[in-house]
């Protein structure tokens, strides 16, 4: 059955953040990404695929989802990129609420106005590697819902489990430590093992906010040796996520 | 003394590569890159800035480069972005030659192919970091005199030395350990201390190109925990050289 004119408008405008909350869905689209999160076993609310796509290897996982196949003609009208491609997926925001307490259980990293969706990705994914327990994203972080974060994160979006609440308020009463980059901190090398704790991680050209750097128990640093002034953001997460692991291991 | 159409056609044309490689020169544009190459004493050929430039402030460093100051007007003909900066700087193209045992010396950070030139640009600056002897890049790498790459440096650029050199052929006869991240490798927080050290990175979506991948003499893993089936690649490659520089220091 041919796709109508109003579902058509209306997959078209889930590329606007604006529409995707009024009507609480997103959209993927490319068999990379589609694939990556029907591997995550991610419950897609609806598929649209060309024949092109290979139904019998590519839908596993498919198979709870209405599925349509539509025509590559249709497929070019759905798709928010010049080059359609074979698969567009459909899923539905669910936003997280962050239970009291939750962050003084196990790892947490805490994004403080990354607005960089390649940046957010990238963490998520980095989250999911060294299996911390949550992300929390401020605000004003990129839309977790944004087909460029998706991309990022390379599926651990739909693996880790993300919520999004105001930082500093969120970080008001929590008893585990805090931890923050800082270039006169604790050396990152000489951390111990920690069960539990918050990595807060500021945006690129700012920093953390005033509000949420004034909840970081611990300052930790990076030994630099060379003279680049900072790290990327991302980059020095990942550091001081593996110090954590490595500490946690050799406990 | 306004600039000449000529003169403005040829800084123009230095946005594309073929045209940088014929004259030789490169340009960059903004006040925070220009800032930051002018802080590391890089050697501009020519800069070209506006009144609005604050030249007592900023042109530290720039007294020994021919300094022109342009009209907003020559600016917005100058300039490669759609809002003109009120600076913009050439540079000239030099290309270090890699000396034969030069891998031998200290710690190296190759790079295989990586076409992505913000990835390009936080590898610099991750090298800079930790101080690393020298990167080499392949010739299919993003361009290094590229104004992406370099932005993305942040001011690494001018204080990491930077080699083009095919990589399988370079690595032939190093003797130092060539180490590349791996999914089944050493554990890299087993990594024993290294002075000397050629650390390779992959595309994010090929990896390694099987000719470098054969040169690899210790494969290393990051440990992970959870789901992600990889890491960023300058997010990888930073890890590895937080552990190098750790075990080194830990000697």
């Amino acid at each position: 059955m041919p796709l109508t004119k109003a579902e058509i408008a209306r997959l078209r405008s889930l590329q606007d953040k604006k529409h995707r909350e009024a009507l609480g869905l997103f959209v993927v689209e490319g068999e990379k990404v589609v694939g990556e999160l029907l591997a995550a076993e991610f419950p897609f609310a609806e598929i649209y695929a060309t024949q092109e796509w290979d139904h019998a290897a590519k839908r596993r996982g498919a198979e709870s989802a209405p599925y349509q196949v539509v025509t590559a003609a249709e497929m070019a009208r759905l798709s928010h990129f010049p080059t359609p491609s074979p698969v567009l997926a459909v899923g539905r925001i669910a936003r997280r609420p962050l239970a009291a307490g939750a962050l003084d259980r196990g790892l947490t990293l805490a994004l403080d106005g990354i607005q960089d969706p390649g940046n957010v990705g990238t963490l998520l994914r980095i989250a999911d590697w060294f299996a911390f327990d949550r992300v929390v994203l401020s605000p004003d972080c990129a839309d977790l819902f944004s087909q460029k974060v998706i991309n990022a994160s390379m599926g651990s979006f739909a693996r880790v489990a993300v919520h999004t609440a105001p930082l500093a308020e969120a970080l008001a009463g929590v008893a585990v430590p805090v931890l923050g980059c800082d270039l006169a901190g604790d050396d990152v090398h000489a951390l111990g093992p920690l069960r539990d704790a918050v990595v807060v991680v500021g945006s690129e050209g700012r920093g953390l906010t005033p509000a949420v750097a004034a909840r970081v128990t611990r300052r930790v640093t990076i030994p630099r040796i060379g003279g680049a002034e900072s790290l990327n953001a991302a980059v020095a997460a990942a550091i001081v996520c593996d110090n954590l692991r490595r500490a946690q291991a050799a406990k």
